[in-house]
């Protein structure tokens, strides 16, 4: 019997992120894990910091009478009085703990706040290159995503994004640090679009919410701040998880929080709180709820990502391959190389340059993917998340590809 | 700013057992947790059973590298074939575990099989009463609820199920043991539904999924046998999860299982897979599915709710209040007595019977949820997840409350 059409078309276009992590998989089965550089997937291979171990240990030890049971949809108020902490030091804001709603990842996060914001036809903005989920995120819950590419230099480009709002613009999503750039807004940048979208609102009457879509805040280097967003917009919303601060993507556990001059804060935290419940999330995690209350100033050893990331720019370097410095996260967002020795592209070919270039690589067991999975056919994308000797031994073989190309 | 149109109104008329839960919540502040007896949540306060304690501990303790981070979407190989091991106990088939998707929670594990099968209008149809969350479970897909009403002994009466099938129809949703009322429905009453399912798919060319929502199956009473679904019709589906087993309804953990003989069967478990992924479950959580996977034999003393069960049952009989006997599940779905002492209700008047008696109760400080919250207005639901000492104690407001109704 059927599945669902949108769901059979979905499936044929796909997820270049999980398509790469899967072909990358029967690649390894083939010629061995250590032969397969494998830049696919942003899946953290770095373990949770030593105090994550000790804090379930001692929680899954003591396991309290009804820890494991229903609680609120919302989560449990001790946590959510703790994520409020965080995220007003984060946000520079003074929040507490009704403002938050914990989530099952940022992923779930966002499909609740789309939930409980969309109304069928309803407008999302989201700059490119952008993480190809949210396409998915806004049409399941009957929202059109609108596209605007981004400045040369990946800074948002804040006139671009104001000349796309519209009457029906319900949101704008921002990412930072950003997948796949590695790029972090400035504060001026967020500035802007919060003057932008307040000029909107005057003029048509609503004012777009402002998604802050962040789980790759902690993860920056040469120390960098990310820009707060809940205090320079009204009607801005976090999201965001521990998947990469702390590691654990595989734990789904995240939280959002409001902005404290939301316009209808209280109605919002019930919607999210709806949404929530009849998503079927019903709540995030609970122990995972209790541990990660514990551990709002843990996180993984970034040094770790910064000497991969200067490893992989030699390498890149090396080989003649251009590449945005990245501010923050853990990918290496790469301009696709002009061919030099293999066939000319001819400019109507069926299959895009990133495309080509990506299969090309993989032909050396060199895993990445192309920028098409992020709206962006110039580039291709590298995530670091493996063992630095990876990136060092994947040297030859990206000089090799780059002779053959 | 606006919230959606859509979760405002259904914020608005609500879930009748979340606005007990909570009023329940206010009404113990006022009058001291043990003065008021609450008999409105399906939240299993009884334990997890010490093997559960045990598991928990020796992962948590063993932290195995990477245990914390991403696996595929249908969750890990070695979790799926032990839910694949007990389905296939359960339901009387061989399956393996490539027919199962891990879940976050039934609820969840719902919400992906509705992702994945309906087209919008499609048709699903819930045999009333019925667990209220499914209207939102199938609208949130573009899908329309078919509500049929049950035999009067709460049997499913499968002539107006037949009755209800269109070529709109995608599924049908079954729940047994039956929140709210206790029922196992018998083999053969499976037996003619797949049967009928089977005539209406010859006919129309359109074979409805059978959903088969068992989280109740092993709370059991008298050693009773909850009939297989997927050996009984083709195009079924399971959708399960640990909440009362275990008492893990916070941990939100839970699989999909897929009939051995459905059409398209590896689409089907694609499309769960790009479903579970694209809502922002991206999996279920991953400490919980290991520790689950080891416990496929275990469950909590389901003597305790035998007890409890008996314990009510002289308490409504001595109020003079009859019930429907329950087989499994922990609730004791009640007819709303005939009104002797009060004013009579007009006819007419704009609060049902049900919630008309629910508020009585209240007054009395017996929280209960009106049948009205499961589409049966002339009944109200009783859950005894709950202390035996507070239904013996609840005796005395029963028949107070009887006195003057």
């Amino acid at each position: 019997m059927p599945i669902a059409d949108a769901v059979k078309k979905a499936q044929e276009s796909g997820s270049w992120i999980r398509k790469m992590f899967e072909e990358g998989a029967a690649l390894k089965k083939q010629y061995g894990a250590d032969r397969v550089y494998d830049f696919s997937i942003g899946n953290p291979d770095i373990e949770p910091p030593p105090a994550f171990h000790r804090t379930l240990v001692q929680l899954a030890t003591e396991d309290a009478p009804g820890s494991h049971g229903y609680m609120a949809n919302v989560g449990f108020t001790e946590v959510r009085e703790a994520m409020a902490q965080k995220a007003s030091r984060d946000h520079q804001v003074q929040i507490d703990g009704s403002h938050v709603v914990m989530c099952v990842g940022a992923a779930g996060g966002l499909n609740v706040v789309l939930k409980a914001i969309l109304n069928a036809g309803d407008e999302v903005v989201v700059p490119t290159p952008y993480f190809v989920e949210y396409g998915s995120y806004i049409s399941n819950h009957g929202g059109k995503m609108v596209l605007v590419p981004s400045a040369p230099d990946f800074d948002l480009d804040v006139g671009a994004i104001t000349a796309a709002l519209t009457e029906k613009t319900a949101a704008v999503i921002i990412n930072s640090p950003h997948n796949p750039t590695g790029r972090i807004y400035p504060g001026r940048t967020i500035q802007a679009l919060a003057e932008a979208l307040r000029r909107h609102g005057a003029q048509t009457g609503r004012y777009p919410y402002l998604i802050a879509d962040e789980p790759y805040r902690e993860i920056v280097y040469e120390h960098r701040q990310v820009a707060p967003v809940l205090s320079a917009y009204e009607e801005s919303i976090l999201v965001t998880s521990f998947s990469k601060t702390l590691s654990l993507p595989g734990e789904r556990i995240g939280y959002i929080a409001v902005g404290p001059r939301l316009s209808n804060k209280q109605e919002m935290v019930g919607a999210l709180a709806y949404a929530t419940r009849v998503l079927g999330f019903v709540n995030a995690p609970a122990l995972m709820q209790r541990v990660v209350a514990q551990l709002t100033d843990a996180q993984v050893d970034v040094s770790i990502y910064a000497r991969r990331r200067d490893a992989f720019k030699e390498v890149l370097d090396k080989a003649g391959i251009p590449y945005v410095e990245p501010e923050g996260a853990f990918y290496l967002f790469c301009q696709v190389p002009a061919r030099r020795h293999g066939p000319a592209v001819a400019a109507d070919s069926a299959t895009p340059i990133d495309v080509q270039f990506v299969n090309h690589l993989k032909d050396h067991l060199i895993l990445a993917v192309p920028g098409t999975g992020f709206g962006d056919s110039g580039y291709f994308r590298l995530a670091y998340c493996v063992d630095e000797s990876i990136i060092r031994n994947s040297a030859g073989a990206f000089q090799k590809a780059m002779e053959s190309w």
